[in-house]
């Protein structure tokens, strides 16, 4: 009886046996002179009974006990009586007669109780991040994240792939997002930065010959958080030399398959979709479109171009476009004011407004049904295929707002009219990215994913003439509505990476100080090569059903980036600010 | 023909197939108007022969090609003549006679060669670190890297271990070493720190309920860099509840014999040897001694504790010691002008001299025998089983300095005497270590691992009476003298935790300042716990018979803690640093 067993895991088989278990106290009940433990390991939950017939001394112990209490109790394994048999659990057939018992460590009463629902504040959770990840759904959810990471190690190793490790400490190079900066000691004055991913050790990685390189990869970005992102995260980080954007596709679609087998049971049928990023444009509004439900977008502006309804009219002739959604069915349950609130909510994405129509029979009733023709009106009705008691919901302004604000109003009526099957798992690669974005504001063009990623090359010859029309080699992995994480071909001919580092309006020397080593590396046999990265915590996320991506992180950050167990970040002594050489501004002392 | 076959893997089997091969120019030798190329790849070389007999237009191309070219070669599998057989090579019964070449990219002459052995300089093959890579003997490591990381993680599964990940960004706390600092731009004047160790984040997951946890985990010090230390590396971090310092060593034992099968092969056999470190230091001078040799430290402070010679006499009369090594055979082979090199050498470690003398038949001659009565030279004689020909090496110091110059001493006649068998793998725990450490210049005790050590309970009520003679329940894991790591239990009661701090001299506003979260976690049901950390970088260094750290590091730092490939850390921009809300010091402007 010197080995411990674990709690959850006794069943009936176990009978007569004599058992060791270490845990904490669930629950404690007294009841008629006996007293009930619910033990409680990382296995599970055992009922343990402590009766004056069977151990006086274990029960005057066990009446010192109180919740989370951690102890050790020798007993013996018995069969429940048949009216105390609990299907609900798991051990219910038996409970644990005790001989002995043990205080191994005491608990002030816990801030929450341990249970499966819980309804504290997040930030009291997060204090007390050891006492709520002690509850079965947060057990669980990391289990998983346990089995997912061996899950694709799993698969890469078998797949050739070398596990490799990059640096923490590297060069700022303030392209992209904002870069964490760590202060050098030894040279003063100097700063290392925490990289936002391994991107540029990866590719010197194909540079080294290794071919095939992967890393489960800390990246660090210190950007204004949202609920879904934080100052740390971790992506499966993956790169090749030799390989087609085809055959990257297809070995990522191999591993997610291997993923949703092991994980969820889930048989997924390859390839996954593709889709072109202009048509997931046009016909869901966004990039990383939920195809888990219809209820696309619906083009008007040729019906509606010579419209005497100016808010249409004005949108259209000036490059914009009109588009509306039909909300099938659902005339009759918005109001006027629900329709003030759903006006309300596409504003957020500047959309000017949001008008409306309701079919019945074959009209189409509302306040703008009367800028309206009866050849438009038939033109909308069979275009949206509306039948009576339709509900249509129309944007009409630059092409970019229309797809932001309908693309958004779409998720959200498919979550509010339960349009979306929660079981599904829907894959979706998203194509043909434009290789630059124009910033209108700053007037240039930035990398629409990074300066590394190649353009295709059919359109090499527009780069410099026409350079917002070059399709990028690059995929993005979307799931239910979530982008995965995304990958490229990359540049590996100096020429092409000099001709980017320009039209991203870059000097020669600018090149040159930032990204000097890699231009060096890629005049020394650089293979062909690309890779992908997918994030890590959202797969997690949506693995486990979760919607809050600090639920899958051990030890997450608020949205202002503090931890409140350790309360990090926090001050330093000047004697540490002295031996950096470095001092705060004045409005910090 | 599709398919790419690698160059490395290519046999006899695969004569007559057509093959299409990726890769890198290894060599082009031009030989009778045919061209030989050898072609590398991850996976070796094979020699690609282009013949105008068999395509005219490839060997033209073959032509152009230089070392390093990237290159795609299609071609047919044939048997080389007996003639040119090549039994070193292990695609050397074969070569392929190429049909079609393609240049992929172009290569510079490359600033060193790709072979075995190079003796270029160190920064010039950091600098130029994806070049360097592309070595046989580094690609090796590399490999040898990934699978001890996966012969790892496999053993930890398969024992119910869970990989989790702690955060990068934490909470300075400033005992120990010195932290690596982040400012934080959304809390201006406030930081995060790098963490040295997972050590308080894996004890909350302990308090979390997980009871089995590990990670690969990186960790970060900034510390004046010696040849073996990194301002990053990378540790196998390991925690437990519910298990006995005997059962996580036993743990650790089978883990590290699993990574000796898998990857050198050897069956070690278990238990390891273990050793408290008192009798470590006595024997070896050493708390990680190399034991694959003897040449142990010989005491003899009560055979001279009258002698006459007031070097000895003092040491021992000031509370010190006199101790020797016996270098066995040796007396010829070390002249005046050697010993006094060795004097030079212990001098290192703050000995004040290194007497000698040598046996002669059954007599000792040497510029100190004069001191010794007869009696003393017997006694000497007697206890260090000295015999004709042999050395005797004397340091008499402070018991710290004999040690330490003793064992470093005995360490450089080891290696210069080839006293050392290289194919030995010698395993050994050093235990008892002292739970404090008395700084005389500070005048206080340093926790002599971490203060979260548990002293052993029979030490308990000596903590605040004579902490100096307390003993951690701690062990450290030694491999042909290197340190590889080690652990403890930990506290886990709240009071312990209170009392040591106040031994090391925190008051409580201190200790609840710095460490508070944790003693308030304590306070939470914290069940017993312990663990173990092994530094993976140097595991892979004795493992790839290598004695460079920095050789088993993909982007390794230098010893002034620069990357010389990206040339980080740099400066960065004002604007960055506005953000931050911190500047330089004027030195730095």
């Amino acid at each position: 009886m010197n080995e411990r067993v674990l709690a959850g895991e006794i069943r009936e088989k176990n009978i007569d046996q004599k058992v060791l278990l270490k845990g904490w106290v669930q629950k404690r009940r007294d009841l008629g002179g006996l007293i009930f433990i619910d033990l409680r390991d990382r296995s599970g939950v055992v009922q343990v009974v402590f009766n004056p017939d069977y151990s006086q001394d274990a029960l005057e112990i066990a009446e010192l006990v109180r919740s989370e209490y951690v102890i050790e109790v020798k007993g013996a394994v018995v069969r429940r009586d048949e009216s105390t048999v609990n299907h609900l659990m798991e051990t219910g057939m038996i409970e644990v007669f005790a001989s002995d018992l043990k205080i191994l460590n005491k608990s002030k009463t816990p801030p929450f109780a341990i249970k499966d629902k819980t309804d504290v504040s997040e930030d009291l959770r997060l204090k007390y991040r050891y006492i709520d990840l002690r509850r079965s759904p947060m057990q669980e959810t990391f289990k998983l994240r346990h089995q997912t990471t061996q899950s694709v190690r799993n698969f890469l190793n078998d797949n050739g792939f070398l596990e490799m490790e990059t640096p923490i400490l590297t060069k700022s190079t303030p392209e992209g997002a904002r870069d964490y900066l760590v202060p050098s000691r030894v040279h003063s004055g100097e700063f290392y930065a925490l990289p936002q991913s391994p991107q540029l050790f990866k590719q010197l990685i194909m540079m080294s010959g290794f071919e095939k390189y992967y890393q489960i990869a800390r990246c660090f970005r210190d950007e204004d958080l949202r609920a879904d992102r934080q100052p740390e995260f971790t992506q499966i980080d993956i790169e090749t030399s030799f390989m087609s954007s085809d055959e990257i596709m297809e070995m990522t679609e191999q591993m997610m398959k291997k993923i949703m087998k092991d994980i969820k049971g889930i048989d997924i049928s390859l390839p996954l979709m593709r889709m072109p990023y202009d048509e997931a444009m046009q016909r869901f509004g966004s990039d990383k479109p939920d195809t888990r439900f219809d209820m696309e977008l619906i083009h008007v502006s040729d019906v509606l171009e010579n419209s005497a309804f100016k808010v249409f009219q004005g949108a259209i002739s000036s490059g914009g476009k009109v588009c509306l959604l039909n909300v099938k069915g659902q005339a009759a349950n918005y109001s006027r004011k629900d329709l003030d609130k759903l006006t309300d909510f596409v504003k957020v994405y500047d959309a000017k407004g949001l008008a409306w129509l309701k079919a019945e029979g074959n009209e189409l009733k509302g306040p703008i049904a009367k800028f309206l023709t009866e050849e438009e009106i038939m033109g909308l009705v069979d275009r949206a295929d509306a039948s009576d008691g339709d509900l249509l919901l129309f944007v009409s302004d630059k092409t970019s707002i229309v797809y932001d604000s309908l693309g958004a109003l779409r998720l959200k009526l498919g979550k509010e009219l339960n349009l979306i099957d929660e079981s599904k798992f829907n894959f979706l690669w998203i194509t043909d990215w434009p290789l630059l974005e124009y910033d209108e504001d700053l007037g240039r063009y930035f990398a629409a994913h990074h300066p590394f990623t190649s353009p295709v090359e059919e359109d090499l010859d527009k780069l410099t003439i026409d350079p917002a029309n070059v399709r990028a080699n690059a995929y993005d992995l979307v799931l239910n509505g979530y982008e995965l994480g995304g990958g490229s071909l990359r540049i590996y001919k100096k020429e092409l990476q000099d001709q980017m580092f320009k039209v991203l309006g870059f000097s020669e020397e600018e090149a040159n100080e930032q990204f000097g080593f890699l231009l060096e590396a890629l005049e020394y046999g650089a293979p062909p090569h690309g890779g992908v990265a997918l994030g890590l915590d959202r797969i997690i996320m949506l693995l486990s059903g979760r919607t809050n991506l600090r639920d899958t992180i051990l030890f997450p950050k608020t949205a202002s980036a503090s931890d409140l167990l350790t309360d990090a970040p926090n001050e330093v002594s000047e004697a540490q600010l002295i031996e950096l050489a470095i001092q705060l501004n004045e409005k910090n002392n």
